[in-house]
């Protein structure tokens, strides 16, 4: 409290610079940051970070979800004395610098999730309250109070009218994340205008029907102290998240401001002098600022310090947690983890990948306690809850605690994958969440995010098929595997028996910067005779070699053993050899040397691709295409595989039209090309 | 009101029928069904349709958006009387029936959306109430109530949970849509058991604040009174729309009701003929069924009899509206139509196609009346209003009409894309509506339905690659045009100049059972020199036609102009004569003969694609690719194209490699294939 002159010069300082910053550019967006400077300055002189250490484990975390605002987080994190300059600020938006259009987490220190698309930044705030929870019920001890941080999290219009916020907030209420505080920033304007012309609902009582605790701050531009008192009240509110309603004016000080005019467009030349005038700025007071500004930042050092004393002191009065901690914030693997991941023979039973997933994760739950795990209402059909699991739910609800390890998502895939995203962000935690492979789509977005924001989420993604049978084309996905392949830095597993699910789960553990997505039959599998975690590891590899071959026959998950049913088929029926390729992850293929690849894929021998999804793809892979290019159908899975050919005899004819057609042509493997992509 | 046991005895059957169909399937969702009978029974013996007409312009509509309760509806729909017969309940979930195991509308009559992925069919009855509201707008007279059904939709937990449906109900309420029923199955048990795991916010609460009226029945399991008494009540309300909690019993009837065992398994043998038992259940009786509900449908049908008498008299009296209507209504689009659509020379100037697609919207508007667009809250962006439209909004709010053709969205694209769903499912209208291209992946669930569904909804996507600049990688597509590519039954066009976007406007508004997504670029394209309609109507065309060329550059949109660019620098710095091709709409270029295709891209000439996006799908035209496999940057749109060298140069140099890559070995055209994809 105690508000002074310096307090509104600061503030002043955070909206000359979004619209310098905004100007230069020619592009961006000042009406946030010039209507939420006054928050944000209230707000992060009341936080607890460290810019010395972006990475301090128990700093309170910030989220800007409506990141086309971010000029406002990179004003602060540049006064505050976070690594980044007046000449980041000058870059706003450039080539190369680190203050892109949106906030991007692995671009800029002290942002701590990538946001922009609207939604995302509530859902990754309600996964980073949920980790902090969860760290909490796990490692704090009586005296040790290791993890007790906040979750802030801006938000304007765009975000409260997105369905993945809606679904977030609605699972943080039940989650009664008391450590979750969102505010909101009313200021009646998205960028086409008036929220009258589309979103007149009554957000505060939404957000209480979810049950969250609610303030309205009605001068949000000048009521620094009631900024503040509805921000320490909502701290007071331990058993529900809260949402401050701050009613603001969208690029305040300008000629535009409380219109859309200033949402998405600089300001013009006369009306940012005009801004300047009329704040009396003075740009050598800017000075005071920083000094402000760092003041508060070295409280924050200060904090850290004491933090790591209580760290040290936690590591030698609990040695087994402390040391567990350190590994975890590390980022390092517990040692020898992956020995227990299971391993089959070709004598081993059929079963479904589903299962064999189920059986990796009953496996290496005990001795990788950050993995947390998770489903979208389907937790029966994705089997992603090892036997004896205790839920993720606020202790006083009786089934659950916080210290849990499995999340109920509800039925909220977009959320789950951002909430997964937010959970990663924490720094102590492996998230892993299952839906159908089909709905995984609904999360796209957010899926995206964690392939650009490079972290390390897990997808288990069921029912990957046409073979999910009777559930029919609604639920068949066709499409799915195209689309996440194509997404830069997402690994796509479809794996054919166990010894390739198990391998699936070591490289998505291992890939510390990957989400990966895992493709899983709800039919059983058949366990193959030359697949070996290390052959799978390398993403493909000869699952049949036959010499002299006619025909290479490649393919992915429950088509492989079908593909070397269609090999015998041949040999048997047309006395032609053909060899048989799988390829369970595209990615980790094409980052084996070429040498390997073309060892599996040679030179002079035609390739057709067998996959019961579209084709799209795989012509990286073969000359031929056999797959499905339409949506499916609607009945028992194996009717439904006959009908569409994939079959022994279904694959063996077009095997023998792909000899056919290359009779006589010199064939060249498809790993052979001209030059590298742009990767 | 009255009920009688004849009554309970219909309810009964239908409970019955649904506990046999999945029992005789071994597979399906009894539990809905047999807690939601007796609603259903109220409500269906309350509507107006016709069974003999299932297209009846003015029927009430009903939407199952617990789509896996669709046993539900298939007993109600063959009871009643539609072309569904007993023995296409038993082939329920059997291979090529019409009673899949989601309800699909292009293969059942009477079902009129295809739902079963969760909150979908919520945003599609919004839909179709808006689409309700519109045709009333724009043909209602005194005296002449052509349009006035209603739309009746059932919902469960898993639908309330889905981002889609608050999406969709925020909407809904704010455009105040009276004729709007939708009723919660409230049973507390999604797949994971009792909702109180995930689920436990005040719905009711929830609706009223998006300004929707509320009623509640206690006892949904046996009030049938108190249901119709709701019914009606939200039928009095006709300014907002109305949902009724329907507190009920899942697989009511079952040793395991209100259990999660009953959700999504058929019931056990015994407790199969339990239900019988306890029902007291005679299969003769059914047969007073049968009468029960043929009567309701005879009603139904002298109901459309006298609305066919009224819309006779309609169309004798306003003759321009009646002779319009009727033609809407036979799914003929207005003779000559086309012709209006912008023809552009090469001495045009440059002009993004956002802006070209503005300027068909504004060419078209007039002679296509059904055309109703909008925008997900990026209008001025997107370029999807003509001059003068006029909002779709409620009356009283002052700012619109119902007749209003111009839909504010809000930031709510998966919403928007399943309303899309349903006003195109009304029979009345042809729906755009335009976001990022980027943001289309928020709506990839919606899509994938228009697509299965077989409804033409046209994506304006604009800002469709890194050319959109300094927004960011957060903001740039890479994966997304792969994934709609991948995507059967859609339609994607990424026009290279005016001609192709016209092109691109004829295609999707012709396509009467095929989605549109238009990927449109925010910044200028030149005018080609060989590009017209005709052409751009074969999807692929020749655009720089070069005698003895040594390769071909295929491309689409804004690369087109630049591949131009590299073939003239080819010839000037390096001697090589390069074709281009263009191919704005790969799903129409398949289209064509082979003999076409091949005169496109012939024999003996080496391919190189060139597209600013994720190279997957191009290795179907081309030998070698050049595109983007990673993201984007933050920028000037000029200086990331130079960064990844989307230039002449970059263009040129990678031409070169692929000359000599394929010197001396003999080139197959990419069109020559071995066999026919399953399509």
């Amino acid at each position: 409290m105690g508000y002074t002159d310096l307090d509104q010069l600061a503030i002043n300082t955070i909206r000359v610079l979004a619209v310098d910053a905004t100007s230069k550019a020619n592009s961006g967006h000042p009406g946030a940051p010039m209507g939420m400077a006054p928050v944000a300055h209230v707000l992060w002189n009341m936080m607890n970070f460290n810019p010395q250490n972006p990475d301090w484990a128990n700093r309170d975390r910030f989220v800007l979800s409506n990141g086309h605002g971010c000029m406002l987080q990179y004003a602060l994190l540049h006064l505050f004395g976070y690594k980044l300059t007046i000449d980041d600020l000058k870059n706003f938006r450039q080539l190369d610098s680190i203050t892109p259009g949106h906030p991007e987490a692995h671009d800029t220190p002290g942002i701590e999730v990538t946001t922009g698309p609207l939604g995302q930044g509530f859902a990754n705030a309600v996964g980073l309250a949920m980790a902090q929870a969860h760290s909490g019920g796990v490692y704090n001890k009586p005296g040790f109070e290791l993890f007790n941080n906040y979750t802030y999290m801006f938000f304007g219009d765009g975000c409260a009218m997105e369905g993945i916020a809606s679904e977030a907030a609605s699972m943080a209420g039940h989650l009664k994340l008391g450590n979750l505080i969102a505010i909101y920033d009313d200021n009646h304007i998205s960028i086409d205008g008036d929220t009258k012309c589309a979103f007149t609902e009554d957000v505060t009582k939404r957000f209480e029907a979810y049950g969250w605790h609610t303030e309205w701050v009605k001068d949000g531009d000048n009521d620094l102290a009631g900024i503040e008192a509805a921000i320490r009240k909502c701290q007071q509110v331990t058993d529900k998240p809260s949402m401050i309603k701050l009613t603001t004016t969208i690029g305040f000080g300008s000629k535009l401001a409380g219109t859309g005019g200033v949402h998405g467009n600089p300001l013009k030349a006369d009306d940012a002098q005009g801004v300047k005038k009329l704040f009396g700025f003075n740009p050598e007071e800017s000075f005071a600022v920083y000094d402000l500004y760092h003041k508060h930042a070295a409280q924050g050092a200060a904090k850290e310090q004491e933090w790591n004393q209580l760290f040290q002191k936690y590591q030698a009065e609990h040695k087994t947690e402390g040391a567990d901690l350190a590994r975890r914030l590390s980022g390092k693997l517990p040692e020898g983890w992956e020995k227990k991941l299971p391993v089959y023979k070709s004598t081993d039973p059929a079963i479904a990948s589903r299962k064999l997933s189920e059986a990796c994760l009953e496996a290496i739950h005990d001795v990788l306690p950050e993995l947390v795990s998770g489903s979208a209402d389907l937790t029966g059909s994705n089997n992603t809850r090892w036997k004896n699991a205790v839920d993720f739910q606020p202790p006083d609800l009786g089934i659950g605690e916080w210290a849990g390890r499995y999340i109920r998502y509800g039925v909220r895939e977009h959320a789950m994958a951002a909430v997964m995203n937010g959970l990663a962000a924490y720094g102590t935690i492996i998230p892993a969440g299952g839906t159908f492979l089909n709905f995984v789509s609904y999360a796209a977005g957010a899926l995206r995010l964690s392939a650009l924001s490079r972290v390390r989420v897990i997808h288990v993604a069921t029912h990957d098929s046409i073979g999910l049978g009777e559930d029919g084309p609604t639920h068949q996905p066709i499409e799915t595997l195209a689309h996440f392949r194509a997404l830069p830095n997402c690994m796509v597993w479809r794996p054919a028996d166990g010894n390739e699910t198990s391998a699936a789960y070591y490289s998505a553990i291992t890939s510390k910067h990957t989400p990966t997505v895992m493709a899983l039959t709800r039919q059983n599998l058949p366990q193959l005779e030359l697949s070996t975690l290390e052959s799978a590891l390398k993403g493909g590899y000869v699952a049949v070699d036959t010499p002299n071959a006619a025909v290479t026959i490649v393919s992915t998950g429950s088509e492989v053993s079908i593909a070397i049913e269609a090999a015998t088929y041949l040999q048997e029926k047309h006395g032609v050899a053909a060899r048989v390729v799988s390829i369970p992850c595209f990615e980790v293929f094409d980052a084996q040397t070429k040498e390997y690849r073309l060892q599996v894929l040679p030179d002079g021998i035609p390739v057709l691709s067998v996959e019961a999804c579209c084709t799209m793809g795989w012509e990286r892979y073969s000359h031929e295409q056999f797959g499905l290019n339409r949506f499916g159908a609607s009945g028992p899975y194996k009717e439904v595989y006959a009908k569409f050919e994939f079959t022994p005899e279904g694959i063996s004819k077009r095997a023998l039209a792909t000899i056919d057609f290359y009779k006589g042509v010199p064939v060249r493997s498809p790993i052979n090309r001209a030059f590298q992509q742009i990767l």
